[in-house]
């Protein structure tokens, strides 16, 4: 980051009409941005809202309370505007783009970016979930659509969302995997699945880590071996923001699972990310403690899509109009402490 | 609240296109508004923060790091826009009124509400904070500013603000005698005091307990006692906007005093409040957690002015706009759990 401008960007928090560091995160926001785009006064201008979609092998271990066809039926809503991701990103004045990264079906709907790997993951509790060249492919994807909305399109700020039915549980073998963590403490109920549900999804991530043994020090390995494509994909536009010096939000529990692939790839890229909400699923907090991030909504929110992302942005756009337009001690008169 | 009103929002909540529940807090506003405004399907138009000015005699024993004379100092601020309740508030598209409550001198800037109960209240340690009387009076002001903006100048939604030196001193205040709890548990350092300022603050709230012994079970008598005339005109504002049946968020620690005692005059007013973040001064979480509210915003802020309150309105809003704009699983042809 660029440590001047946010040298810069202190000096004037500091001198606002506000007790000393009085608004928190919103400062600390103002700063990260300053330090991501070396502008000591940072603004956004377009935003946008990346929703990566992909089926997953592992559903047909029944892991999921939706049947896989929801996937492809939920990127049609997408483009119709009906999801939550669409109500909450219009809200926030933001753009939604839908990318087809392994999707299970063949997908004709207009606004679609194609970027289908594979038709779906293969199950990994059998097999890896996909080669390790598939998932540099998905990583590349990613980072190249980044790079297209922030020199091409013109996006000051991005964030991340995903739909693909079963994903909870690739993200929790993600986060056993590279929190050396066990897979009770990880798991959770996803969509809503009951208590025998929860077993044989845990039973499930226990599997697939015990028949794949990814090797946690190859990122890419693991990726590969219990992941899956739009949380690849959301980890290559995670690189791809951080590369192009644009910050990113990161939404739940599946898109923070991506965050921790582009942390273990390239650790600086955390410096890029700007956390949203905390989960209800029970490993989204502990993704954060590993990514060093903490929540800044609490609503009791586990739908993904980006929703918590949305909500997120008006806090960080609020923190460059804080930094942007309001009046010194000096120009207010008022009196300093 | 509206039961019917509630059960035919959680009808449609449950047929949208997501898993059940699962956008948590935006579901909960969504039906607290359809039981407040008796609309199944809540609207937001225009919505205000009211933030109310005050002075106070405790200031005079050096309980806050800022003089006095900053409270009309910010006041002006307010009215010339360039304070941060201001930037926040234009950025969540919400008017913003100022009440001059009880700030020690004279205003005549345009738009400021004048409502002055006195010029500041009396010094607390040593004597009653205001009388009885003016603890009504000053009541009677918030019901009555309440009453004109939501039946004469249509506001769908209220947000609580306060600026008054020296304000978390009495508010720590009406903590420790609602709550029961001990002065240095509820006592936090304010706009920034150093360890012996905070000594000398809890020693401050100590004395006015013991000097003027208010009754706690007489809530006016506490508020008189040692409240503020702009805790007070809050706490009349909120009990105003729920005999209007119309939502009022509440910003930080001195909004949540004020909520504290609305709520003690009138318990049902709870149901009318949706509060907004967590604020770095302690005390609060112990008051919302005496009232029942969790907050929604975890942002380390600590400026009061309704800064929170304000970042809050784009939550709610997003909450009315979930139930009215997603589709349910029927139109959007998505396979339900």
């Amino acid at each position: 980051l660029n440590t001047e401008a946010m040298q810069q960007a202190q000096v004037r928090l500091d001198i606002l009409t506000k007790p000393l560091g009085s608004l928190g995160r919103l400062e600390s926001i103002a700063k990260q941005l300053a330090g991501i785009t070396g502008n000591p006064r940072p603004q956004i201008s377009k935003k946008c809202v990346v929703v990566m979609a992909g089926d997953h092998g592992v559903a047909s271990e029944g892991v999921s309370a939706f049947p896989s066809e929801v996937t492809y039926q939920m990127v049609a809503n997408f483009i119709r505007g009906g999801a939550g991701i669409n109500v909450l990103a219009r809200h926030s004045n933001a753009d939604v783009f839908v990318v087809d990264m392994g999707v299970a079906v063949d997908i004709d709907l207009p606004g679609v970016i194609n970027r289908k790997i594979d038709y779906g993951t293969r199950n990994m509790v059998i097999e890896p979930a996909m080669t390790y060249e598939q998932a540099v492919k998905a990583l590349e994807a990613g980072v190249e659509i980044a790079k297209d909305l922030i020199k091409n399109q013109g996006y000051t700020l991005l964030a991340t969302g995903e739909m693909g039915i079963a994903n909870t549980t690739p993200s929790s073998a993600l986060l056993a995997v590279f929190g050396g963590l066990k897979v009770e403490d990880v798991c959770g109920r996803g969509t809503g699945i009951d208590e025998a549900g929860l077993k044989n999804k845990q039973n499930a991530i226990r599997k697939a880590i015990e028949v794949n043994q990814p090797n946690v020090n190859d990122p890419i390995d693991v990726l590969a071996k219990v992941g899956g494509y739009e949380i690849a994909g959301l980890a290559g536009l995670i690189l791809g923001a951080a590369a192009n010096k644009t910050p990113i939000i990161i939404d739940g529990f599946i898109s923070s699972a991506a965050a921790l692939i582009a942390q273990r790839i390239a650790p600086l890229s955390v410096e890029y990310m700007i956390p949203s909400h905390a989960s209800e699923e029970p490993g989204h907090k502990m993704i954060l403690e590993l990514l060093g991030l903490k929540p800044m909504l609490l609503l009791n929110m586990r739908l993904g899509e980006g929703t918590g992302a949305a909500l997120a942005m008006h806090i960080v756009e609020g923190a460059c109009k804080i930094i942007n337009e309001m009046a010194t001690f000096a120009d207010a008169g008022v009196t300093g402490p």
